[in-house]
């Protein structure tokens, strides 16, 4: 089946570069985008859409998230990382069941899709459920099982976790036409022993896994593992073997420079999440230094428990001026490295380079804005309008390997009321109240 | 006429503090809140409107905007402050025509509207533009003539917009039954000169007038103030009478401790807009010493030019956690804090004690959010909900003076096609481009 819009804004990718063009259009065929150009195409196509005042733009990649926990929205608001991690989120996750993990992630799907998201990599427990719902929902999804071990004397081979994370990998790996992806994980230094990062580590090598980590999010996580092991976390995950095969580290708010040159010479992407390390009082990401030292960054809201949502133009915003503000140098990152972060970065990270980018030949993931609203006119800059001016309740398709899955307001692969059914009988049954 | 809004959630000022009411009823009398309550009220109302799933919370202020800059929204992307204002601002706005400006003005109480502001302070030239463009729009407005002066010979006495100034106040304030107020301005330190201040101060204080200033934006600003003069900018506004009326400042990113004690002295307001501040690279202003200080905080975008966009829901999200990440203190600055400040602190700078919270006896300016959405769900935390998860895009009825201006995207006061043809026009006009 192919699909052709015409009159569209496109932000399109030529040569490695982004190239706005405008009135054009975008054709689809299956999966895969087969044209675009300012003109429209001599070719027969069986569906046409006018998007007249639609900007079309790559569908967003949240590189970093745990989508469950939407059902912790709002929680514990005020606490530092460390009081809200162990005195807050834990006891509640405590009490999740499979159930209640399901529902707050179709309720994450919901909100991903509503504002632009198309692919996500996802770190959470129960995480069948979330392949479950990603595949129902039709987006992509790099999905882990996040190992921990709090007991030092467990010996690796009878971790709990360990097992599950291959048995997800065996079970789901390349499923939905291969729009879910299994990772690895080890959770972080402070959640975990050595004895097991090294032990599952040699696992996902095997495996040739992709290792999704937190990674220095917190001064005092960063120097309290300098305190127990002499090295940095980063250091630390490195000579356990945990960079071997590809790997990506959210937050990376206090690494050094030496980590930045390890991450780089190890091809450990980094992955920002500004409104997080905010919320929680974590610091800013060296984005500048990261980018320079060669390491790929890509953007990720992190839990909508730190931020509180999965909004990743508002990401994309706060990538754009965060550190502007933070540097006192207003061009210290440019609007098009956003973007960047944004979408084909975290498609790199992802290990999707069919993705990222409109250009003739890759999956036809897309975001449409609407952009005839008061806050988008005129449209002068459009890299500023889209980093700078647009907002998520702007999104009013969202297209996923070539499917359609939202459409001016409607879901078009889940059903909503009964999502947020499930979402309210989940929060009484945890928090004993609406 | 009576107006009742019924099921919706609010949130209420009770005694000063901040109360959420869960489906409870608001009801309105002509311009005023009459009622408030967790229940129906038993009097008869004119008009019945349900209201589930809608939050209703004061409408937002816009402390400090330039609203016709909308014409140049994502122009000089990139620049410092100084480079921004004077290579490519100054000399586009020296092309803008009254017409122009009112296209622009137009355009911004729509996008206004539509995120839930209701009252704003403008300052900027053609104001009388701006004047008509807010009472054809019903919106609250305190607006000013900025004076600069960059003729260090110029008398006093001769300065053009000194009298545009006093013949705006003249002719228009108090129009729109009240809702519109003239204030003064001295645009900045760096753009008028001494005799100029001095003069145009005792005018001011002989009208008992509101002074709207720029005040220690940049670092280089507010050094090169005191290597002229041998003070900070606040002092030197200080000591030429520009405080001996009520005043408030823009900006003060850069202010000493001893400003802050000045200002909190003479009584003078803040108005914090950090979007603007991170995008031009400016810093971040120290809200959490100006509050202790005793300074009354509020927020604002700045102009669509330096933001871009009058997105107040923008504002507060940003002002709930810029600070936690600058200072590492996720308690730093209380979301009940930057609620007020996007509100009540805002009426308060603008001289509307009647307005700013939802409270019986209180002026009935409101904005409905849409708390039905993925994103607003679940709603376990009100004020986090408020500051950190809800957007613009849920905005979906702005009233003002118990009058409706939009209603789930209708506007109802103005002709948005009309509007953005004007828009189109203008933008051809100065810019020789669509």
């Amino acid at each position: 089946m192919r699909r052709l819009f015409t009159n569209c804004d496109i932000l399109a990718t030529e040569n490695g570069r982004l190239k706005y063009i405008r009135r054009g259009s975008l054709g689809v065929n299956g999966s895969v985008i087969d044209y675009i150009g300012p003109d429209e195409p001599i070719d027969r196509y069986d569906i046409y859409w006018d998007m007249s005042d639609r900007l079309l733009i790559p569908g967003l990649v949240n590189a970093h998230t745990h989508t469950a926990m939407t059902l912790l929205r709002g929680i514990g608001s005020g606490l530092s990382l460390q009081e809200w991690l162990f005195d807050t989120v834990f006891p509640i996750e405590d009490k999740l069941t499979a159930e209640d993990i399901r529902a707050g992630t179709e309720l994450a799907m919901l909100e991903m899709i509503a504002s632009g998201t198309t692919s996500f990599s996802d770190m959470y427990m129960e995480p069948q459920e979330t392949v479950e719902a990603a595949l129902k929902a039709g987006l992509r999804a790099n999905i882990c099982r996040p190992v921990q071990c709090f007991d030092p004397a467990e010996r690796p081979q009878d971790n709990r976790r360990i097992k599950e994370s291959l048995a997800l990998f065996d079970k789901y790996d390349g499923a939905g036409d291969g729009r879910i992806k299994i990772d690895f994980s080890v959770h972080a230094e402070y959640t975990c022993t050595p004895d097991v990062v090294r032990y599952y580590a040699s696992l996902v090598r095997e495996r040739r896994g992709n290792m999704h980590i937190h990674l220095s999010e917190t001064k005092k996580e960063h120097d309290a593992c300098v305190e127990r092991y002499g090295v940095t976390p980063a250091r630390w995950f490195a000579d356990l073997g945990a960079f071997d095969s590809r790997a990506f580290a959210a937050h990376c708010v206090w690494v050094t420079e030496d980590d930045m040159k390890l991450m780089s010479d190890m091809g450990v992407s980094a992955v920002h999440c500004p409104s997080s390390n905010m919320k929680l009082g974590s610091g800013f990401a060296p984005v500048r230094a990261l980018t320079d030292a060669g390491v790929n960054v890509a953007l990720g809201t992190d839990g909508a428990s730190s931020n509180n949502n999965l909004n990743m133009m508002e990401e994309l915003h706060l990538a754009s001026i965060l550190h502007s503000g933070h540097t006192g140098d207003p061009t210290v990152i440019k609007p098009a490295e956003t973007v960047r972060m944004a979408t084909v970065n975290g498609a790199r990270l992802q290990g999707r380079d069919d993705t990222g980018e409109l250009t003739v030949g890759k999956k036809a993931d897309i975001a449409a804005l609407d952009i005839s609203r008061p806050h988008t006119i005129p449209n002068l800059d459009p890299l500023a309008l889209i980093t700078c001016s647009a907002q998520a309740g702007d999104v009013v398709m969202t297209m996923v390997d070539g499917k359609v899955l939202y459409d001016n307001g409607r879901f078009l692969t889940l059903n909503a009321p009964q999502i947020y059914r499930d979402v309210r009988r989940a929060v009484e049954r945890v928090y004993g109240r609406k």
